[in-house]
């Protein structure tokens, strides 16, 4: 990924940047119309609910402490703007997924690490989010990259990546939007904290890049990688047969992708976005048409995803689990 | 509940209706656009998806069925719009709730029918829907009424409840729209047979009504109900103190208050309209302040609400169930 150089991409990065200022006056005006339809309600009816009053007044401190966290996130966008590489990074991040250990017991088994040295072997992971696969990848051992589009997400890992160097230094209040579905009060303004690892205890002779852009554009040379690895990635496709054969495309012959994730489709019904939803029963018609085999295969693993254990309103998504091998003679 | 008589009402009443008239235009608009996009995709993805584009002429087969559906129902729309009383009816409705069970359970256990006569126990059931539980309760020998602001819901059950005599003579495709998520193209044009029972099966001395109308204006009459049974409703509040305060005065006194819900709070972001999301902390405090006592209270009650059950996501709402008790002297 080159440098944010042409006027389309720059507007891109000036409209993150802005949504991120943005954070604090839109999140207090959502509390001010609460506080003054409270106010307007019956006395009796005020009184009968005193401390949801209060309880908005500090939900307005959690998001005055979540911009802190902002203005330091893109504190130094300007320079990662300038930067010809800017997100490029000999780092790390934090954010545990239970549902990165089926995926790192499969690259273990596939490519255990007394046999060829790990450091030969070359796994990509795209839609790396915050870079944290990724990065417990490159733990082992393994040259990994994590690749990323949304600069969301690119911004808030170089913060964590090259801003943190010790273990939870930092609060967010991850759910203080939720309104709804609270049994108490405190489990909308729970905290956690972060990194819960210290980005620089990565060895320095491990290899873990991010890499910035679009997976279809950036990787278009053939036969590269070992292992692609992908994590409720698929489905951020507007085609998702173009995603499947790019990684059949990249990986060397005999290199495998594993995948785990459901199909949530992230562009079906989205306004000017092109968007076809395929089933799983055609997405694997996809796969084996590619040239892919399947060697393992798993429904209904239960896997979740950023979800406030505490809510009222539980998500499960019965996400599909898969290993399949680019042929050896291609 | 009178007549649609104000300018008001009457412009509400039609714009339900042009929303059910447009559902065919758009929903295969929707298909349109994935049709057209698909068609765009280099040939050999398209081949190697072929049953995809299969798939969406069947998924237009059913938005056909489904709008054949909505036309019958709006057929008496008109005539149910002249009537003086265009929803109170004697009758009856589908769709199985597990969730009523334990309001059901406490209903028989509070008003035994070998006790005082069950047509001299009066239940209310706000946010009706379509009437189930309400005919549910009414099946059990109570007096029930069902009561329902939404005309979505009133065109519906009207039509259930006056237009079929027989089990399973309808098909629904009520998974038509969920693109996303599906394992296989089926499990998106599965459709439900229905009623599941037959509406005229209700004895004739039974006492079944469905009044139309905003819960906070049918009902300020004190000391009518002896019991007000609510399901999935008090989220449904602007003010929730307000339903909870009129929940209160209209209970006879000794009469009880059996609920079961989230707290998804329906107002919550909707723009233009005023809402407040206390939790359900608060809430008990707003409950116990207007002088109910509370007998049972179960929080984690684990229920659906009309999901997919083949869907790749699954929610699951933990509701709060509980009985509470209007005191004798008041």
């Amino acid at each position: 990924m080159g440098e944010w150089e042409d006027e389309e991409e720059r507007a891109y990065f000036q409209s993150v940047i802005s949504a991120f200022k943005y954070y604090r006056t839109y999140s207090l005006q959502r509390i001010a119309k609460s506080e003054q339809y409270f106010k307007s309600l019956p006395d009796h009816h005020q009184k009968l609910m005193e401390c949801y009053l209060q309880h908005l007044n500090i939900i307005k401190n959690c998001v005055e402490a979540n911009d802190y966290l902002i203005k330091m996130i893109i504190k130094d966008a300007d320079y990662m703007f300038s930067n010809v590489n800017p997100v490029d990074q000999n780092n790390i991040q934090p954010e545990r997924k239970s549902c990165y250990d089926p995926i790192i017991t499969e690259i273990l088994s596939e490519f255990p690490p007394d046999g060829k040295k790990p450091e030969d072997v070359k796994i990509l992971v795209p839609g790396a989010g915050l870079g944290r696969l990724a990065f417990e990848i490159a733990k082992l051992g393994y040259t990994c990259q994590g690749n990323e589009f949304s600069l969301f997400m690119l911004l808030a890992s170089q913060f964590v990546l090259n801003k943190c160097c010790n273990t939870n230094i930092h609060k967010v209040y991850p759910w203080v939007h939720q309104f709804v579905n609270n049994l108490k009060p405190e489990h909308q303004t729970q905290s956690v904290s972060f990194p819960d690892i210290n980005p620089r205890d990565l060895s320095t002779n491990s290899s873990f890049t991010m890499a910035a852009g679009d997976f279809l554009e950036v990787y278009t040379e053939d036969n590269v990688w070992d292992c692609v690895a992908t994590c409720f990635f698929i489905d951020c496709a507007n085609n998702v047969a173009a995603f499947i054969e790019t990684i059949y495309k990249i990986l060397k012959p005999g290199g495998i992708w594993i995948n785990l994730g459901p199909l949530l489709y992230h562009f079906s019904d989205v306004p000017q976005e092109d968007s076809i939803e395929p089933s799983y029963e055609v997405v694997r018609q996809i796969i084996v048409g590619l040239g892919f085999v399947i060697e393992k295969e798993k429904m209904d693993v239960s896997t979740s995803y950023a979800q406030n254990p505490n809510s009222m309103l539980q998500y499960q998504y019965r996400s599909v689990f898969f290993i399949c091998r680019k042929c050896l003679n291609v």
